[in-house]
């Protein structure tokens, strides 16, 4: 197993997908932000208009999607044709789960788009909370769904 | 305990600086990727020029850090003075283990820049590896050292 | 009627047009800066190289359209083909009139980018000519033709 | 009276203001977005998430107030220490005004920073809204305050 | 002969596309960067990992392949599908020699996308060394292969 | 003689610039673009709008400077209190001479800001003229004065 993005010298560079076709093509990737009980309430009391921290949240991460290819060096710019984030209070984490989907037609995969995304509306639920607790840890990035493109449907255990 | 993003009428706003001190700022940021174990060889093994995912991933943290107001919607841009990422290939992950270190002269702190710097490096490595091991997972993402401005020294345990 | 950019739940999106054609599309948009007589004497005399404050306005609307995507949270990248814009003094208002035109072969409107050239043009004329004028002031923004894509043609009165 | 950003050829530049002294320094700008009745309703109605269109355009606008100087040709970059958007629905209007506030401690004035940020608030209410109105017009974008600097306090009547 | 990028009147614009077909490009673009014998010893002996100078200097070129349009006012953005850069020690020079080579499916030449990464090659290379040596100069930024489109394959003498 | 770059381990980082001094700087850069007589006769001439292929590049410069801490990976952003560009044809090259000068008050050097404004400038120009002269050669990119910080004043010979 060779890995893509380095030649035959051992130099990395951007892999060449011109003669890849273009196909429809999705990416799922989530992510978990857990916290103190008493910060979830924070979040999902009234003491915030109601969605504020997820809502900006899911647009930071919607906004960070369309930076994929300027943050990571070796990626592919792609005209991304669809990206949405879900966020999710959950109390037995507890924290928040973030779910991100994006699609394109392209030449190739999102995956990294989806990460991307999900990973930006992590770190902006913790640039928000962050005066109430210090300790909250990100978690769980991870691709849950790929399809589209040579390599066929992947779909996480 | 309010979150200070927020106004009295619940709206998200950036928060006021203005009248901070400006102080010598340092907040340090780990995060790790988790892979197979073949993976990590491939990664630590002769067959790619020796340091070229870590070095690779290095940078983009690095210059991660730089693009923390672009991509975190209510931060404040601040003039970095230091960004280092380490990464370490840690046997018993397996993976690698990233740690990410920023400063600044500023009127607020800096871990969002480390956080920011220590996921965008841990990104790269996903996505310079994806085609060898999809199933990779990121995590412990946490502010482990924030120091400098009016709150004081804060470690993780 | 619906908000497109909103789903179900009532949250924001970027809507999903993978399954639209890629048509060839055009918009254009118009706007104007109003200003004392003397301040636009001072851009029409001779005083300023000719056609200099205009001129970098132009430039600024047409890489300001390039931008768009990464300003407007929900807009989609496009891969635009074409922008010009034009400004037209008018001793009336009295100012400068706008006009800005992009075309792009894709899957939804450029209206967005006709929009994003015309105020950033504007927002440069006031730039260059605040030190004489701050009482300036942009408006009339507004998209006066759209086509292409399934809606049709669009034409303001 | 003469242009400041062209020197005496008529070559325009980045005015040079090593020599300013750094203070603390204030702008707000205004707009407003124009729009059919049932336009308004449509955004202050149950049938978006309450505050959404109005939550989305603020955040854009804090956003674009961080690209001013990537967007504004001859614009000094500036450590922005505050920014603020209100969005406030005008029955009368019919329509949204905007209220952008912005702070700095630095050696130029951020009027262009508050222009900005209402112009890209205004803009994304137009994305949001215009599947249901192409015929909005945003306009009344103006400085009605600036203060700290060497030209001293301006409030427009 | 005239100058596509200005209309009738002699303004500038982004040239319209629209009609041109979508084919496959590639151009390649060289510099140069001449320095002092000892700096290039400094660059290739083993006093920096083996390799760095060059890695990051590639690395920043690749990634400055994708700013090109953000860079270059009347640019069109094009989607990329390949980057490479190659950088070779020449002692004759003295200094290191810098190779780019980008490749689009698109409905414009590369050329330009080609030499920003050459030339950013560039800069960072000065940027990393000039500690050690300030007279360093870059030159011999040129295209040396054009292929695909209307006008035909140019290769330099 | 080290190279600042790299730490003791022989990885890249971002110098720590935390303790310098808060000086003022500056830093100039010069290069140039050889071209057919034709060529620099058509943009001299009267058939573009006079000074206008200058006007651009001018400008693409100015804003090419505020770019530079996002296109070098390791330079460290600078707000930059003054940046011009001049443009001059000399009929002995033939073609046209940049000169570029940048200011900051900052805790480092901004010769990569004026080298980044004049290898912009000059790529402008390749760009507005390559379709009546694809041979052109941009070189004698280097820097000429750099003064301010601890290293005293550098003027090349």
């Amino acid at each position: 197993m060779a890995l893509t993005h380095f030649d035959g010298k051992g130099d990395a560079h951007m892999v060449d997908v011109s003669d890849k076709a273009v196909t429809a093509r999705i990416a799922t990737a989530v992510a978990w932000v857990k916290m103190q009980p008493e910060t979830l309430r924070l979040i999902t009391s009234g003491e915030t208009k109601k969605g504020d921290v997820a809502g900006i949240a899911r647009l930071a991460g919607i906004m960070g999607a369309k930076k994929t290819a300027d943050l990571i060096p070796l990626c592919h710019p792609l005209p991304i044709t669809k990206a949405s984030v879900e966020i999710t209070p959950d109390e037995d984490l507890p924290g928040l789960r973030i779910e991100a989907t994006v699609k394109t037609s392209g030449q190739t995969g999102v995956e990294m788009e989806a990460l991307t995304a999900a990973s930006t509306a992590a770190l902006t639920v913790y640039d928000m909370v962050k005066a109430a607790d210090r300790g909250m840890e990100i978690g769980g990035l991870r691709v849950v769904l790929k399809d589209g493109g040579k390599s066929g449907r992947y779909e996480a255990q």
